[in-house]
């Protein structure tokens, strides 16, 4: 039999006690961590830079599928990247959870092993949070703090007529991830007999259950003295967010279809599901890339990177937002990025 | 009838637009607010203070009896005390909520209306946060920022031996108020037709449904030139709070009851429901006071101050932790703090 801890047999400063038991803090600017009213960070005349997020089990994961030790992962990354898309770099988090008495110890030691993983991972310290019950579900809620050089951040708005559009890694993949065990899910709740096949689908479920955030990115534009236009991750689908700094640039926008880095994989899952590929990357969300602009005259220093894709380029607002399709046809842009208020939970 | 919007009408950026659009930006370490990846502040020299809370409803609040609006305001206050127990200046905070369908936008907006007019008597930024479905029940996370000069932070395991123990306001009306509004929401709901008569009960509900953090006092003894030994604000009841600052500090404790402050109207109160008022205060906890040891050469400086009282005073970690009764007994200090794990939901 499994072993199974029940929380209450620690209590709530126990509990903290417990999680909190093997930190050690790999930031100088961290001065006080765990264990008091509030942490205390000192980071030597640089500005910090905040980020906060929620996750609601049903709403935004599904614990039939996804690993908790996962789901402690992606919930610091997820933040994480917020940090980098201004440019910064992320030191501290803090990390709140709520969870109903169904859960033991041994399952939230899981989660917080993910937790730490990608402290590990990203060099940040853990530094605060809170323990809680909920009536229903598991709740998460991440605060990640970071660090940049005075006005050295990167905002979304900033963007220039003539920028280049330039986007990270691949999308799509995080969307077909989901909608693979989704499917599986229901293949299972019908018939509880069949063991799910997803051995050569690794890539896309491991895009969506364990996502990265790219500071291998941030680290290059900075060796290589770029500083973007204007920056942010995409978390909602490729086309909200370049609506996002368009509007918020008040420009116009060219993407060309052709340009959109998709994975082989991610083709090959689309055309199993028949879904267009270009939708899942331009309306699929949680791919966690970079989606930044930057002068013309910065593309020789990133042409060589195989993980920037220029993907169009920044225009007068008058232009209005288009994409250019394979087909030679030229669509309004609209935004399809998922939205947490229609999602079915 | 009453207004009711639907939330999903707006979307998720519609919704944090509508609920950010009257933001005004008071600390000039506010560097970018609301509206991007991450929000930017700058400290100019200071440390920055985080501390970091999950409401959930059914577990800490109900909404039956609980006004959104002062739940909005107490969901900032309690944050925000935690970083006046550091002795800090609390300067900005984020504020991340989960609701379910039921939630319609006029009560969100109330909600945020308690949580302006918390921002605005503390003068603190909103500067970011999170909004989304929940399965169940309305989910609050806020995350609080605050700045002080490097190294003057106050700890709660640096008191001395010989300190004096100080609390500041009464105790135990927080949870009086507490006991009195679930004593009514019972009676309602077996007597529908029974209207509550809370007239001159207003001093302990306030207390539990709109505290206020002790700005005041930090204030005062930052005039007085006086930093505490060691702080922590008192959210779990006095004996908890109390062994956690001689637990931490490595020393044992001498607490005299009747120098406990308790208000007139909490003494009322617990003769009405037949409960020992020192008890209330040991353990009832949401007060929100500070508990704070100091020197005793600085006793002359509060000695006028009718918001400080002297309550015991820190021992060697040999003579344990007593509290001395009224009626001349010598008891063991315990826990009985509040804890979240043990409540009934």
């Amino acid at each position: 039999m499994e072993e199974r801890t029940e929380i209450s047999d620690l209590g709530e400063f126990g509990l903290i006690d417990y999680l909190t038991r093997n930190i050690e803090i790999q930031n100088a600017s961290t001065v006080l961590g765990v264990g008091d009213d509030a942490a205390v960070i000192d980071h030597f005349g640089k500005q910090t830079v905040i980020s906060t997020d929620m996750l609601v089990e049903g709403i935004h994961f599904d614990l039939m599928y996804t690993p908790l030790k996962h789901l402690g992962y992606k919930s610091v990354v997820v933040n994480l990247s917020d940090i980098y898309a201004m440019n910064a770099t992320p030191t501290q988090i803090t990390m709140s959870v709520a969870f109903s008495n169904k859960v033991s110890l041994e399952a939230l030691n899981e989660f917080y092993e993910g937790v730490y993983a990608a402290c590990e991972k990203y060099g940040v310290d853990l530094i605060g949070g809170d323990t809680s019950n909920s009536q229903k579900g598991f709740i998460i809620s991440v605060t990640a703090i970071g660090e940049i050089t005075p006005d050295q951040f990167v905002r979304r708005s900033t963007a220039q007529k003539g920028d280049l559009l330039c986007v990270t890694g691949d999308l799509g993949a995080a969307f077909l991830g989901l909608t693979l065990l989704e499917r599986e899910k229901k293949i299972f709740l019908e018939s509880p007999g069949v063991t799910p096949d997803l051995e050569d689908q690794t890539y896309i479920i491991g895009r969506q259950l364990k996502p990265e955030a790219r500071k291998d990115i941030i680290d290059f534009l900075q060796e290589q003295e770029i500083i973007p236009t204007a920056m942010m991750d995409v978390s909602d689908g490729l086309s909200s967010e370049i609506l996002h700094i368009a509007k918020q640039s008040n420009l116009g926008v060219v993407l060309y279809e052709e340009k959109i880095p998709i994975a082989q994989e991610s083709k090959e899952a689309a055309l199993k599901f028949g879904i267009d590929p270009t939708a899942c990357a331009l309306s699929g969300g949680e791919d966690y890339e970079l989606l930044f602009t930057m002068k013309q005259q910065d593309y020789d220093k990133i042409v060589l990177n195989e993980q920037i894709s220029v993907i169009g380029y920044m225009a007068d607002i008058t232009e209005g937002a288009h994409i250019h399709t394979k087909g030679g046809n030229k669509f309004k842009l609209v935004a399809q990025g998922w939205n947490a208020f229609n999602q079915e939970a």
